[in-house]
Formats: structure tokens, C-alpha cells, sequence
């Protein structure tokens, strides 16, 4: 596919990254922009090249007004400064590392191109968001880069690792800038895999790339900086509390989920009331249970059992699909069940064979809100009999990954059991509270 | 299994549903006791016996102080009163019929039990919910008697015809009393199923059954039966609007989705606004864009392809499971992606295979609220390539059981698709309104 930008570009020899000159006719009079060259679009029509001014707004120019383009930087040849080189660390600033995995925040990485940018230096971030250079000694790392609806299991270690290793190395507290797609599975992960967790560990997106002038990262960028140099010892994600700017919310890790595909304030806290509000100058505890910052070393404790499904029950499901995973070798399921945790009669036996061949079933409900109980309904009951785990008030989402942790530890099913039903990292709440819903 | 219970019933010829006199000591004294036998409790230890009293409440009595049990009237041979002979019609009353599914709503049903009993006559409804033979000329018909998580397709389209029936023999509108854990896909299904729907079909349920003094049983009910009486001639979900019994909320049987386990206010409009406020004497109406009731005989179209899934996508998922569900000849899938629709990169080849073995591949999002869209980033334009059908605003569920609909009419993946993408009853709407997020 050889659109006009794409050769445009190959004959100035122009890179995504590039600060441009770009000399354009308008009418009699010519008119001149400096930016970055931005990744064109791949479903555009390919007729114009976007750069990024200085401003931070992009602009598209038709390629056939451009007169003349210059090259002022070449991206490959900027010069990589280090933080210290950017900005000095200040006495007296805590000290707050933000671990770069990709996705809407970075918004540069946001574009698919052939080529990889370094995308997140400590001078584009100061460039970004000024202000967290003065609430904190900001230390930016890229760690890897990839939309996040590419996350697996794995990268889940490779973060697990590196937070313990900043907060391990004297960090105050570890930002973690990720897409938002799975961004609550991470969440959990981290919140099962960090042991002793003495320091907060933030999950920040933005669901408007920076380029846009409705972007939320800013915002989010700096209530997560404050929730990061908080007394939360927890695992959080920090994200917009309402549409407009007006505060972030800082939910647990196991309780939070994406529940809208666009909306800024699309995260929410499901069957439990968030931790607190958070501005960029203060934070209002919601609560009052949370885990305290303390001493000692942060422990990652990372071992998994990747051979984990979560299977949705509907209307007309067949239980040939649970007996494939069997057969596949997986080790657990869990199941989105209907109502309290049900499912139909038929899919039963399926499940009797799962856990006689030593398959975990682990139940939660497809509602989201609320809490399993096999105990009402006569199918329920028979669920349990069949060695199915009611996994009381956890989202599906959070039960998956702990299914995973807790595989990764034992595979004795009476374990299993215990496991999933010990509360480790605030996935089970005693009783729901009556004003979480909908909230 | 032989407890206690089931050899005292058997010992004194009790069936599930007799009415019975108990004499029992109490100390010194005898007390007697009239009511219905329950169905013992399958997990229960089995030492008592219960029994439903006149005044709707259930007591176990334990076996060992029962002095002596009489049977009064045999459930075999109840006479079965016809609706005609309970209550005569009344002129200038609406006429409505229930049709009983089985579910909480008709509580007696509830328990498991061997035999069948009839458990839904207007005898029963007349004395749990009197009003509403004030509001309409009501006849109930059992027609199935299932646990709603055992609801299936094929149910489905004897549901559809019961309702085409009874609304093309004169009834003003049909009311289908449905377990809650399916009744969002049975509306769903109705919705497809009746074409030229000419006046209301409301589904209802209740999430205490009632025998509980917390029952919503009475008050869905009565609401109900105001919907069934309105102008409104769509598939609706009546269920309460709030915890506390202050009014109903009619929903748009495509837009609807069981939001909690246990709250009487689980039913809720996802990215639409409900169809009216009800109360057992009004109705507010909160949109004009509704279907009026009109003249004309109502079609069933039951025209459904069951080889049809639902997959959840979650970070590590195999594309194994997609080609399982091809290789076993399901001809179409809906796939609940992350965030605007997204499945992980090394899952799109797996999309691919299925589009090009003509499987219908359907893409909504597990974040339920909003909207998909596949072209933001680059993962979701890949998947179009691929052939995936992006489902705009529609649920998971419904998505779902429109797939099965349209395949029923077309397996040629360009009509799909334009089948998929055409409005048929307010499950698309083309643009989605901002107060609709956890409303």
C-alpha cells in the first residue's frame, strides 16, 4: 500500500519523530510550521502529513500545498538526555518512578509504525506535564511498549519486577502508565504478586490521547503522582472520578473495572467504594481500611499457572467447550455464571468431570455487582456438589487472575479452595456495601 | 440419598403440594398446623418439614415432635378451577394473560421436586397478588416451569408463539413471568422473534421470592400489568426502579441486562434510556420514540441458527478456543473484546481463519457501557480487516442472540453483517446518551 504520504515522506526522507520545517503555500502566501512528524493514519486517504507543534495540537497539511520541507532533528539522532540531565532531583521532593508500558498516555506510541521511538523520556513527559516535576522527582523508564490489549500473563512478572525493584532501591512509590483496555487485569495482577507491599504502587491511563485536547492524562498523570507519594500501601488505579476535570478516584486493584469504551471516567469501583479521592494538592480518604506505607522489602511473588480460562454461561452454551479446555490441559475455569452463579442443568455434568480430572471451576456471576451464592437454587447447589468454587463477591476479572496465582502455588484442589477463598489483596469484601452499586 | 424427610413423607403417602393438617407437641401442649407441603431442602439435613401456611409464610417443623399428620386435600386431585370459574370477566377491563415460565415470580415453583405440580393457576395469583384482578381481566397459562439458567433457545420460540397467539386472539397484552438470571435474553430473543408487534409484551420477575416478606414479586407484577396495558407495543423488561417499592422501571427488552445478583433494582437500560417510569395506578412515559399499539396480527420470525457462542476475551486468551468452536461447526461467534473492542494481536489470525471458513464474527465489549470502535487504534482496524463485524452500541447478550436470529435468515457474511448493522428493535441506537452510564 503506497500512499502519497508514504511517498511523500521516503522522498524527504522524513522518520516519525522528525522536528520539521514545513513551508506551506496558502492562496499568495506561504506559511510556516515546526513539529513532528506524527505516523500517518493507515486507513486515512494518505493526503496529508500531521505534525505535532510545539503547542501540543497537531495539525494535517495536504501535501500538495507543502513548498518545502527542512529536517531540523533527526529522531534517530536526538540525543537520549537522562533524567538528571533534564531535571536535577530537589531535596525534599519524594522520589516517584513511572514505569512506561504503552498505550493512550504515551500518546506518541499510540500509532502504528514501523519503526520504534523512544517514546517516553523524562523531557517529553516534563514537556507533557510540568507540573509532576514539582510534586515529585519523577524518574520516567519505558519497560516495554504495546498496546495493552497485547498484555499477557508474562509481562505481568516483568512489572511485578520492576516496581519491587525502584521501591526495593529506594523509591517512594511506582506509577505504572498503562492502556486501559486490561488495565484491571494488571491491576490484580500486581496486587497478588507483590508481596509486602509497603509503598503505593499506581495504574495511570488516559482514555484521550495527550494529543487531543480533551485529553484526560494530564490530570490522571498527576493524581497518580499524589497517590503515589501517599500513606496508600496498596496496589491502585488512578483515573478520572467523573467526566469533567474536576477529581480522580484511586480504586483497590482486585475491585476496579473498564466499565464504559470511551468515557473518561469509564473505571469504577465494583462492590466496594474506592479508596479515596484524589486532586493534584490533596487526597480525601474514602476509607480508612487500607493498607499502611511501612518498611521492609517489597517480594514479588510471580508464579502462575497460565492454563486459565474464564468461560461466559449463556442461554444454549454447550458444555462441549469446557470439555475442550479440559482436554487442552487447562488447570482451571472460571465461570461467569448467570444470576448468583448459575448454569443450566445440562452444563453441570461437564463440570463434574472438569474438577474429577482435577480442573479447577471457580463460579462468579456475569451481573458484575453483587455476590455468588450456590446456596438458593437447586442448580446452585448441585454447582457446588460438583466441587465448583463459589468465589463470593470477586469480579470474573479478578478471580482469573487470582485462579492463575493460586494454580501457580498448588494444584491440590482442597487448596485451591482455601486459597481462592482467603482474602490476600481486598478481592473479597465480608458483605457488599449497599452503596456500591452503580456507583 | 434417603433422609429422614423423604422417609416420612413416603411413610405417610405426603406429596409435595398436599394440603396437610399437622398436629405437633410442643411440651405439654399440641399445636396444630394447616398448610401446603414444601419441598424438603436438598442440602438440608433433613429433619424437618415444611410446610406453606395460609398467610403465605413457610414453617419447618421437626419431624420428631410431629404427633400426627393428616392429609386434607390431595395435590393430584386439586380441582383445577378454570380461569372463568375463579374470577368472571369483567366488562370494559383489559385483557391480559400470564404466561408462567417457572422462576421466583412463582415462588411454589421454585424448590425442586420430583413430581410437577400446576403451580401458577388463577387461584394461586388471585390470592398472592390481588390487585391485579381490579386492573385487568387476567388468565394466567402455565406454559413451562424451568429455572431460568435452564432457559434454551428452542424455549424461546415456544414462548414467541404463545404470545403471538394470545395477543392474535384478542388479548390486550401478554405478560411473561420469567426467572431473572435469563429473562435480558429471552427479551431479547422475543424482540427479533415478534415482527409487526402491535401491542405490549412484558416480561417480569421478581429476585425474592414470594413467600419472603421482601418479596418485589407483588409490586413487578402489578406494574406489569399497567405496561401490558399501555400504548407501548414493544418487548419490555418491568422490574423494580429502586430497592424500596417505589415505582418500576419499563425497559427496552434489547437494552436491558441483570446488573446485580440480589437487588430488586438489578435490571437496568445499558446505553439507553428505560422506556417509562410505572406505578401500579400510572405511567411516565420518559421517551416518545416508542412503538404505539396498532392494529394488525403479530408474526413470529423463529427463524434461529444455535451454532452460535459467546467469547470473552482476557489477556493470555488462545486463539485455540476460537478455532475450536470453527472446527465444531459453529457458524457464528460474538466476541466480548477489551475497551473499544479489542482482542490481543496474536488472536486476529485466529479471527481470520473463522471469517474465511464463513463463521460470522461478531465484536461488543466486556466493558458493557459505550460503544465499539475498531478504528482508533491498530489492533482494531486489523480486526476489520479480518472481516470482524463491529456491533456499535448493542450488549454482548443481545448481540448474541441477534447473531442466532440473523444466521437463522442468511449465512453469507455480507448479509450478515448488514442484518447485524440494521436497527430492528432498539438494540443499535445511533448515538449513545450521556446519562445513561450506571443509571
Amino acid at each position: 500500500m503506497s500512499r502519497k504520504i508514504e511517498e511523500f515522506m521516503k522522498k524527504h526522507g522524513l522518520e516519525v519523530g522528525d522536528l520539521i520545517r514545513v513551508i506551506k503555500r496558502d492562496g499568495d502566501e506561504l506559511l510556516t510550521f515546526e513539529g513532528l512528524v506524527m505516523p500517518p493514519y493507515e486507513l486515512s486517504p494518505g493526503e496529508t502529513l500531521t505534525i505535532k507543534l510545539d503547542n501540543g495540537y497537531n495539525i494535517g497539511i495536504l501535501i500538495d500545498a507543502i513548498e518545502r520541507v527542512e529536517v531540523l532533528e533527526n529522531a534517530a539522532e536526538k540525543p537520549k538526555m537522562t533524567f538528571q540531565e533534564v531535571l536535577p532531583r530537589k531535596e525534599g521532593l519524594p522520589n516517584v518512578t513511572i514505569l512506561g508500558t504503552g498505550g493512550t498516555i504515551a500518546s506518541r506510541i499510540d500509532y502504528k509504525t514501523g519503526a520504534v521511538h523512544p517514546a517516553f523520556t523524562a523531557e517529553e513527559l516534563a514537556k507533557a506535564v510540568p507540573e509532576i516535576f514539582e510534586m515529585a522527582n519523577v524518574t520516567p523508564k519505558l519497560i516495554m511498549n504495546i498496546l495493552s490489549e497485547d498484555m499477557k500473563p508474562e509481562y505481568w512478572k516483568r512489572i511485578a519486577h520492576e516496581v519491587a525493584k525502584a521501591l526495593n532501591s529506594g523509591e517512594d512509590g511506582v506509577i505504572i502508565a498503562h492502556g486501559t483496555d486490561t488495565m484491571g487485569y494488571t491491576a490484580s495482577a500486581l496486587s497478588f504478586m507483590l508481596r509486602n507491599l509497603t509503598k503505593p504502587v499506581v495504574l495511570v491511563g488516559a482514555q484521550r490521547s495527550s494529543d487531543r485536547p480533551s485529553s484526560d492524562s494530564a490530570m490522571n498523570l498527576t493524581c497518580a503522582v499524589k497517590m503515589a507519594t501517599s500513606d496508600v500501601a496498596e496496589v491502585m488505579v488512578v483515573m478520572h472520578g467523573e467526566t469533567s476535570d474536576t477529581y480522580c478516584l484511586a480504586h483497590r486493584g482486585t475491585k476496579v473495572r473498564k466499565m464504559h469504551t470511551s468515557r473518561r471516567d469509564a473505571f469504577r469501583s465494583i462492590n466496594d467504594i474506592p479508596i479515596a479521592k484524589v486532586w493534584k494538592d490533596r487526597i480525601e480518604l474514602l476509607r480508612d481500611d487500607y493498607r499502611r506505607r511501612s518498611e521492609g522489602e517489597v517480594e514479588v511473588d510471580d508464579r502462575i499457572e497460565e492454563k486459565v480460562a474464564i468461560l461466559k454461561i449463556y442461554p444454549g452454551i454447550s458444555g462441549e467447550i469446557l470439555d475442550f479446555l479440559v482436554d487442552k490441559g487447562y488447570r482451571g475455569v472460571v465461570i461467569e455464571g448467570t444470576g448468583l452463579g448459575h448454569v443450566p442443568q445440562d452444563f453441570i455434568p461437564h463440570v463434574e468431570r472438569a474438577v474429577e480430572e482435577g480442573v479447577a471451576v471457580c463460579v462468579t456471576s456475569q451481573c458484575l455487582y453483587g455476590r455468588v451464592n450456590l446456596n438458593v437454587y437447586s442448580n446452585g447447589r448441585k454447582l457446588l456438589k460438583a466441587g465448583a468454587i463459589p468465589c463470593e463477591d470477586m469480579l470474573p476479572e479478578t478471580a482469573y487472575v487470582k485462579l492463575m496465582w493460586v494454580l501457580g502455588h498448588t494444584d491440590d484442589l482442597e487448596e485451591v479452595r482455601k486459597m481462592m477463598l482467603t482474602n490476600y489483596a481486598g478481592e473479597i469484601t465480608p458483605y457488599t456495601r449497599f452503596d456500591t452499586f452503580l456507583r
